[in-house]
């Protein structure tokens, strides 16, 4: 199965579904190195047989959870159209930081991301996730690119190389959600920010630090 | 052994260098999962017996290689001192990014850049390095943030929180680091961005779109 055509195409609707939010609650819950079919099976109250015959190996329905993934991201794009440009692009970058409003309590947004960064690290080693995984980081910079660009071009922003900006963003979010899910158990009461914190604290400086000056009213 | 009385301090300075030094170049040939103490050793033209007598396990001495990073970087910070403080934050940020010029060619970047990626996946499982990791970044946390308010007390940065001005910037630059070390192998030609060049591309946008706004003078 490749990553073009995937098999899960003949998969129904619902019971794809199902075996995606499945595959998330049992890497939220087994992390990547831990995680087997029977895992999935049981939270998705299916037969091992079952996702075996509609996906292949384990390495297959990885590869279809990340496409899903993918596309769960594009629905919340395209959810945002005809909404302001700087709405889009806030409420894009509030969707990558934990809901745990500062006090670091969301324990999903460390279980999950740490079992995607180790499923990341794999990709040297494994081409269908590397190409996976360089698609939907590509997707993402593009969607976020072309909401940058459409503001430039209604004057909501100034002029900016909108993929360099994009570049900023993304790497500045991904890198704060590494930092807090390798360390959100780190002990670490001497720093001025721990850890867990550092997604919202990013997140705060780009509003304060980058897009007050993006945005062309505030110059 | 524990982090906070590390063996090695009793290890001779010209022996802990070499081997810190071998370790380095173990990990980037080995990467993490597959490193052994034999290579090590074998690197540092020493026997592995005396790796193991005077660091203990293949764990301890990865633990001494993580505080040989910090002082690194503290050495590297120190040798700074007495330049201007926009100087020196413009320096820092450049050792963060690969040596290649932008044309991807840094190999040792890519391969230890991974490694380290991979072992900061195992803080979560391992109290050890978890600790240790939290206290390396939590000095090159420090050390930038004293020169951007050495910088606003001098009055060439602007009035920022240093420490979410430290927290963007970093995380930036380490999230950047990530996503290239992990796809500098994908073949994605429709990206604008190639994932190799995110961390040229990232450290020009902080020139471009946060240094600008700091420093008082262009304003």
């Amino acid at each position: 199965m490749s990553a073009e055509s995937p098999s899960d195409q003949s998969v129904p609707d619902e019971v794809h579904e199902t075996l995606m939010e499945a595959t998330y609650r049992a890497l939220c819950a087994e992390g990547y190195a831990n995680l087997t079919m029977q895992r999935i099976a049981d939270e998705a109250g299916k037969s091992k047989s079952l996702l075996h015959y509609h996906y292949g190996t384990k390495h297959d329905l990885l590869l279809a959870f990340l496409r899903h993934l993918m596309e769960r991201f594009d629905a919340k794009v395209d959810a945002t159209e005809g909404d302001a440009p700087d709405e889009r692009l806030r409420y894009l970058l509030d969707k990558m930081v934990p809901n745990d409003g500062g006090d670091g309590d969301d324990d999903e947004y460390d279980t999950f991301g740490l079992a995607l960064m180790e499923l990341r690290t794999q990709a040297p080693y494994d081409e269908a996730y590397r190409e996976q995984i360089a698609k939907n980081e590509r997707v993402i910079r593009e969607r976020i690119s072309a909401i940058i660009r459409d503001g430039i071009e209604r004057g909501v922003f100034r002029e900016v190389d909108p993929d360099r900006m994009t570049a900023l963003l993304f790497a500045a979010l991904d890198g704060a959600r590494l930092q807090r899910v390798v360390l959100s158990e780190a002990t670490d009461d001497e720093s001025a920010i721990h850890p867990r914190d550092v997604p919202t604290e990013v997140r705060t400086a780009i509003d304060k630090f980058v897009l007050s000056d993006l945005l062309t009213e505030d110059r």
